[in-house]
């Protein structure tokens, strides 16, 4: 099985990018699964119910999310409804909506895709390994072949889940910084891993917002509001995945951007 | 001129490895300039006097260091005298023994070398951006060739330092999260960047450290006493960056890293 | 019932004025319980099971801990045998030792002692408020007298928690920033309130600890070790709570220091 | 010299409240200065140049500001000419609009009035240590009565600066948190010190915020919207303190809160 991850969809040029390219990805990598990170499809803060139905009819199989799931305020109102799109699962269980997993059919088998986000430097959530637990056993009574879109910020975090999980999920990859790392591998016992996935938006901006008012934020340690540009290069940030049909342990993992810099069709 | 920059020498198994690959990198690449980011070499934690010159010795021309700078007491013995060895800049003027800025004979120029440290996250230092603009004003009275090593959390606070010295600057390379990113570019002012070269030591461990006790830490949330491993496998992550001869802008950059899965020798 | 309430004990001066004045306290106002953190009692850094049976000794009966309940490896020894330690219940169930509310006889009832810790800038713990809920609910088939120390650092957490707690607790106070404040108060459904008892031990340090290294720390932003001052003047913060004895409902919280600028024996 | 500071007002009823006891207060007290924090004064987020204007009218001396002086936009239109106002002065010097520090006529001399903010927990600003010392060392050139507002979250932040500062400022006290402490005391040196002056508005909110709103941000992590209640219950924070008239060494402070459960009248 192989699935493609794209990360974090950044505004109006991320969604661009993604509908641009997604056609071209799966003609050349045929992937049975896409899933894509959209926290910030809505100009960097959440997203609509017309995007994410824009997202499904581009062809993305699952939808995941991360701290900025509840900046558009839109998500109340369709998110209970929204089959294909998983929010962290560590939200508290009693106030929060939506879902955490999800299991997405891929000929006779399937594949759980699982969110969850970390709780260094973000939102006081609950015990993101322990509710790893909990949903990589219970995922794993249906089926080997389990993903995990784990949304955090610090690389320790994010590398102790990885290995926390190792052999007992197909893949761990991580999205939020939107910096896309170069440490894909198969840990040992057979999980594959990315610290970070990057985003797909802006290329020129910083984290996919327009640079001067980060800088501007940064010098002045003033409020500032970022908004994202709505022109200009472009970036989209993967990673592609092979499971092992019969035990779904990773075979491959390969990370990849594509912009001005790295044009697609060049070997990755 | 060509710059070799490796990234955080974590304990006793990143020094063997900077110790044993240095030699080849250097016949294989040429770098004038080798720079290398020490602040764990001591167990983790700090450096040593002997370790620092250990590194001078294995062909090292500058030391960078970061927020673990001061973890091993030693360094208040020899730093004043380390005239090769840099901390980040940004520390209190009048508190901070050391220096932040050292320059590097190149045949008939020098090469700036600048050690700044983030805040996001980190200790309260002075304004790492403020603190840029003067040294690197300062260096450009001396020299266009000028390399910083940024050693700091986040991406968003790399980014906009990056961009904000884009053109200023030969390069800026971030340190500190221990994981290599694959986002290295060179911005349209002809600065090289990387969000961070990642780590030199342990490669099965959690940042370099045994992932036990970190994934203990995470699961328990008490105080946990980490440790590097002695043995086991290792990686090297580094980054080689050309400049302009005569501008001082950058020309390429490449980071790569060498362990088990991506043996020495290979493309990068 | 009537209940009293000392403030984080630091250090050997710490346990000498509750040793001294305990006696005095209990004469003057005869609660039926006392109750002591103790999270700084060995040096500032948790506690020993020689310090625990002293405070035992002194006349407290039960020690509710925090934040710094690990920092004296000693701990693990002897806390699943301290039947009257309690330390933050909120800590991950199945990793940690010890045990988060204890029932003190008084008579012919009981008073439930729960200990919880905030989350807002300490440790990732279970959420505080989800853990109030269910062990307020299991002491209410018990008793309708419930005290609750919330070890918490920030001001809205602590007031948060005492509203959604009010009317259901007898009473919330707080610990762990080391100074007592002025807003001791009723709320309207009965549950005694003050944001934070404050410390006892040293009166010239700074939150106790020696104040020449934490203006240091501040000044040099290094690691800097802290230390207890073992001689000096001391203070005592407290707090004295009085229950309805029907209903369990808080008739007066009165909070008080005792220092030389407010000697005992003075009004508070 | 009689100096009455007044803690964080927070919108309407805290300006109210300010309004009417004011006169109260200075026909009680007779202070020759009063100053007020007004960084929550417009809703809670900022303050406007007429609710400035109607401080002034209402008797007040200086507003003093903090973390959200830049919440209402508005603040940079008249903030140049507001020479009534003084915004933390450890913002970095150019970028920031208005001044750290104020002189005010008291018959043949001036109090100095600065404002600082602490970085733990709050925005990365520049030193307050050692800004502190430059302008304590430039007030100390024109007058011995110095007062300093000191707008942190931490209470070592807070007492360390108070230490720092001791025999030479008058006073230092503390804002932000808007909880009053009860640790009000003249340090060895002539320091009146005070860790937290409390705020004033709705006295049954959450640091004045509507409690509704706070507890379901606690218990859901999601982005919650804080609104100030309108109608209620009202407390006013403040404190006054007396300078010896030669030596501009504090000769007593007295904090104290007006609310339903403390009415103006009693004695503080
Ligand atoms: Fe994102
Ligand atoms: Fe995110
Ligand atoms: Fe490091
Ligand atoms: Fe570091
Ligand atoms: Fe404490
Ligand atoms: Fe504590
Ligand atoms: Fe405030
Ligand atoms: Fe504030």
């Amino acid at each position: 099985m192989k699935v493609l991850f794209i990360g974090d969809v950044v505004g109006e040029m991320g969604r661009e990018m993604l509908h641009d390219y997604l056609p071209k990805l799966k003609r050349e990598y045929k992937p049975q699964v896409t899933i894509v990170n959209g926290e910030n499809a809505a100009g960097g803060r959440g997203i609509t119910e017309k995007i994410y139905k824009g997202f499904l009819s581009d062809g993305v199989d699952v939808v995941t999310m991360g701290n900025h799931t509840w900046d558009n305020k839109e998500i109340f109102d369709f998110i209970q409804d929204a089959k294909k799109m998983i929010r962290p699962a560590n939200y508290p269980e009693d106030t929060t909506p939506g879902q955490g997993i999800v299991y997405v059919k891929v000929n006779q088998v399937e594949l759980a895709v699982i969110n969850l986000q970390g709780r260094v430097f973000l939102n006081d959530l609950d015990d993101p390994f322990r509710k790893a637990d909990q949903l990589v056993n219970e995922a794993r009574q249906r089926t080997p072949f389990i993903f995990v879109d784990f949304h955090a910020e610090v690389t320790s975090e994010k590398q102790a889940l990885a290995w926390y999980l190792d052999g007992r999920a197909s893949a761990v990859v991580g999205t939020h910084t939107h910096v896309q790392t170069n440490d894909a591998r198969i840990l040992p016992q057979g999980t594959a891993y990315l610290t970070d996935v990057g985003m797909t938006g802006p290329y020129d901006g910083i984290l996919g917002m327009g640079r001067e008012a980060v800088i501007q934020k940064f010098l002045s340690q003033m409020p500032t509001r970022f908004e994202v540009p709505k022109i200009g290069r472009k970036v989209l940030s993967a990673c592609l995945i092979e499971l092992n049909d019969q035990t779904g342990a990773a075979k491959s993992i390969q990370n990849f951007m594509i912009n001005d810099d790295r044009p697609f069709g060049g070997d990755f």
